[in-house]
Formats: structure tokens, C-alpha cells, sequence
């Protein structure tokens, strides 16, 4: 049987405890919140089976520890249970960004530990322990870190785990992610608050907004996301963002000097539809598929040291 | 019976034949298009039942004649059906922009018939008549831009026409229609285009595209519409769009050097998210209310004769 142990019940969190509890690997999860309420949710919806008082004894048996709290918050959670885990257990979290806390973790856990980070790239504008679900993470990419430390074991055990609850391990390293999500992930929540504060904030709003319709509403749907969680995305991935949103600028700009310009509109319409169309096919092709291979792993063993991250 | 006649028979065009002829208002739909298959298609779903062969066979007998092509072909329809309408038909289409057209339709029509520009917020990256469907516009609101001759008995037929489809009645004057629609819907897709063609097009995307979610999906489903469409828009509405663009790209350019300021990020981002919340409230709110108030009518006077129409 392998101990897991969840840290942070939430949307990720919960979800992770019920997936993990449906599938076919055999496993025990205890969980904590630092809100009682979520311990309650989690016993009854079954995310978890073993309720902890305390962060020490929440991990003591772990083999396995995931921190699926806010970013921020991991920082604080991983000197809180460094005293107490088990020789050789795995640590990993569910932060969008991974540079910084690898810092943070290598800097507070001890060395007899594999710390591996994570991020799935699954969730919702919805959080907390009320809307987990089991098949939250299905066909999803699940990207893992790991440190140099790491031993070749733990990364197999993580893996097994992620393959367990129907997602698809992806292993880089932790700036190499940073710089993806960058773009795929922060610039289109960034574009989405941008668009409902810039155009709700006009005058003319109270009119306008009954015009806008489905397309307005997709395009805007990352801004009733969590504002601590994007808060804290930007304040930990400040770099590599920054130049997104400055060519996202720059884009703007030369496109409104080419709106009268039908060979160069039709040709950028034509690229962005074939481009999309593409990326939305090898997404379904996805499906069933093979876990994904480890992509460049090897420079894993660089970015938690540098001072980029 | 109302005799009706759409022109063009593709995604709007043919779900306005089928929302028509389910609504209990006593309709005739005849339909024309350029594609015989289109025709063949209305014949099958039930969106027309009478086909016409040629433009004076379509509008020959027609109380309201809807033009649904793209807006650049509704340049060339508007004279070929005019020496066909019948003294008060009542003349609309269903462009996304609405002061050129109007400009066009003026030059084109005789002034026996009412001329009253149709715009339904409602559509899909789909297009065709094999995509069309009778709910298509439930609950959308339906901007109406009627022409200083339109007679208010060819305004009352409309209205009431667009009720009878589920949709909501929203009268304003062109030019403010298409400031709006700059802002909530051309901006949108603008944005779409460029998160997926600034993506698409690094030299990473191979791997980054894998680490794509749903967000991404989300930001970018515009981009699969139908460029034509997307071109035509922008040409014709170039001079309302180009400062929104600029606007967002000077907020971005802002928001890249407040990445590091917490307090600023959560301001914004709370902000959003507040707004965006609360315009779904109100969207929600809208279903099962009255038909929308008319909005500033009286300027439509103007609208379709100064030089920026």
C-alpha cells in the first residue's frame, strides 16, 4: 500500500484524493487543511480516508506527500513539515509555476527526500473542495520537475501515481515549464482580465456590456478565475510573462496599422485558424495514447540552481 | 402570411428560416443562395420551403427580405435585388458591422422600401447550413438600426419577427452599434487571433503546445472561425477597432511592468473579476424578461448620411 498524503484540499487537492482513491492502485490518503471545513468535505466526498490534525502527522507515514496548496502558501507548508518526513519519501506540489518553488523546496527540505515538482494542467475558474472530481485530471498533461536529487525510484512511483488518475506525465525542467505556461497559460488569463477591465471599465458599458455575447463571454471567462492564485502566478513568474504581454503589445499594435489591408488580414485570419484547427487535432489524437516522453530532463539538473529561478 | 425571403443560406440564414418557421407567427419562407447545395440543404432541414432560382424570383413577393451573406457580398446583392422589391418591403441583413452597410443600402435601394439593419449577437465558429438550428438566437439580444425612412409599421414587423425567433429587439443608431461591437466582439476575436498566431508560430511550440489547456483553448476558439468574416469585419469597421487595440496594447504594456507589484495585480485582478461575475448576472437575469428598451433611436437620423458611416 502507498501512503499518500495531501496537503491543501481544494479543487486540485480534492480531486487528486478522489482520483487517486478510484483507481486501481492501491493506496491510503490521509489529508489537512488548515480549514476544517475542507477536512470535512474531503471525509465526506471521499477524497481522503484519513483525516490529520496536524502537518507533522499528516506526513509522518507518507510515501508519498503532495502540496496542493496556493503557491505562496507552499512556501510556508514546506518548512512545516520538513522535520517530520519519512526518509526517502516523495515531495511534490500542483503550483502553476515551478522555478521559484523549486528554489523555496530544495532550500527547506532535507536531502534524504525526492523532491519532484508538479503542475497539471487541468482546473477550473471554480475552486475548493466542493467541485473536486475524480476525473478532473483525465487525458490531461501532468508536468513534473524533478530535482537533481530525486532518485530514479520516487520519479517511477510519481509517475505511476499520475498514470493512475488518467493523466499523462510530461517531465522537464522547472524553467523550461515556467517558460511554456508563460505563454499558453498566464498571457491568455492576462488577455482575458485585460479585455473585461478595459471594456467594462468604459463608459458606455452599461449599454455596450447587453451587445456583448458568447464570444465576449468565452474570451473573459479566465478573469472570474482566482485572483490570489493569478496574483501569485505573476508575482513567481514575473520573467518569463513579461515578455509575452510585451509581443502580445506589440502584435496589437502593428495589427491595428493593418486593418485596411485585406491580403494581410486574410493571410494572419487564415495562419491563426490552420494553427488552432492543428493544435486542436493533436489534442484529440491524444487521447489513449502512451504516457508522453520525458522531454529534455537532462537539463533538470541545472534550473533549481541558477539565480533565474 | 408574412411572405419572407432570406438570401443567403448559411449558418444565421438557415437557423433564421428554421426559428421562423417553428415560431407561431404565420410565415411564408422563400430562400435563395448562390450555392444550389445551400438550397438543397434549407429544402431538407425545413428552413425554407419555397426555393427560388434567381434574386427577382426571391424578393419578387417578399413583405421582409433578410440579407444573410457576408457583408462584403451583401454590397453587391443590395442592387441586383432593388428594381425586384415590392413598394414597402421591408429590407434587412445580418452583417456584424452596420454604418458602411447602411451607407451602401442607401445608395442602392428605392425609397418605397424600409430599410433596417439586422445584427444578431448570436453565431458560432461553425458555419453552413448544415450547422443551422431553430435556437440559435434564444435570448440574444438582436440589434435592429433602422434607416430616418423606415416607416415605424416596417419597424414593428421586424420587431416583432425577432421576438418571434426568442430573440431581444436592441434599436440604436449604426455608428453606435459598431462602436460597441468593436470593443465586445471584434476586439475578442482580434485577441484570439493573436494569443494563437504569437503561440503557434515560436520556435517552442512543438513541446509548449502539449502544455496547452484548456485556457488556451478557451482564449484562442475564435481563431477557428471563418476568416473571410473576420477580414470583411475589419475592413469595415477598421476605424472603431484600431483604438481598442491600441488601448489593450497600451495595457498590456502597463500590466508588463507591474508583474512584481502585489498589491496593483490584486486590485486588477479582483476588479475583473468583479465585473466579469456581474455582467453574467445580468446576462442570466435577461432570460424570460420583456424585449429590450430602444437605445438613443432618435440619433439614427444621423447615422447613415456623415462621412464616418
Amino acid at each position: 500500500v502507498i501512503n499518500v498524503s495531501i496537503i491543501g484540499l481544494g479543487l486540485i487537492g480534492g480531486s487528486l484524493g478522489l482520483a487517486l482513491r478510484e483507481s486501481p492502485i492501491n493506496v491510503v490518503v490521509s489529508g489537512w487543511d488548515r480549514d476544517p471545513g475542507a477536512i470535512v468535505g474531503a471525509l465526506t466526498s471521499g477524497a481522503i480516508e484519513r483525516p490529520a490534525i496536524t502537518l507533522a502527522e499528516a506526513v509522518a507515514e507518507a510515501d508519498v506527500v503532495v502540496v496542493a496548496t496556493p503557491v505562496m502558501v507552499v512556501q510556508s507548508i514546506l518548512p512545516a513539515i520538513a522535520p517530520y518526513l519519512k526518509a526517502g519519501a516523495v515531495v511534490t506540489d500542483v503550483a502553476s509555476t515551478k522555478a521559484q518553488l523549486m528554489a523555496w523546496a530544495e532550500e527547506a527540505l532535507p536531502s534524504n527526500v525526492s523532491l519532484i515538482g508538479g503542475h497539471p494542467m487541468a482546473g477550473s475558474e471554480q475552486h475548493g473542495i466542493y467541485h473536486a472530481r475524480a476525473n478532473l485530471f483525465h487525458n490531461a498533461v501532468y508536468c513534473l520537475t524533478p530535482h537533481e536529487q530525486a532518485t530514479p525510484e520516487a520519479l517511477a512511483l510519481l509517475e505511476k501515481l499520475v498514470v493512475a488518475i488518467g493523466a499523462r506525465p510530461l517531465l522537464m525542467p522547472a524553467a523550461t515549464h515556467d517558460a511554456y505556461v508563460a505563454a499558453v497559460s498566464h498571457l491568455p488569463f492576462l488577455l482575458s482580465i485585460a479585455l473585461t477591465q478595459l471594456t467594462a471599465t468604459d463608459d458606455q458599458w452599461s449599454i455596450m456590456s447587453m451587445v456583448a455575447a458568447t464570444g465576449y463571454r468565452d474570451l473573459t471567462r479566465l478573469a472570474s478565475g482566482d485572483p490570489v492564485m493569478h496574483r501569485d502566478i505573476c508575482l513567481t513568474n514575473a520573467e518569463a510573462i513579461r515578455p509575452w504581454l510585451h509581443n502580445m503589445a506589440d502584435f496589437l499594435s502593428r495589427l491595428a496599422e493593418q486593418l485596411d489591408d485585406p491580403e494581410a488580414l486574410q493571410a494572419l485570419f487564415d495562419s491563426a485558424k490552420q494553427h488552432r484547427n492543428e493544435w486542436l487535432r493533436n489534442r484529440d489524437n491524444r487521447d489513449g495514447l502512451a504516457p508522453l516522453p520525458p522531454i529534455a530532463v537532462e537539463h533538470a539538473l541545472d534550473v533549481t540552481n541558477g539565480p533565474e529561478c
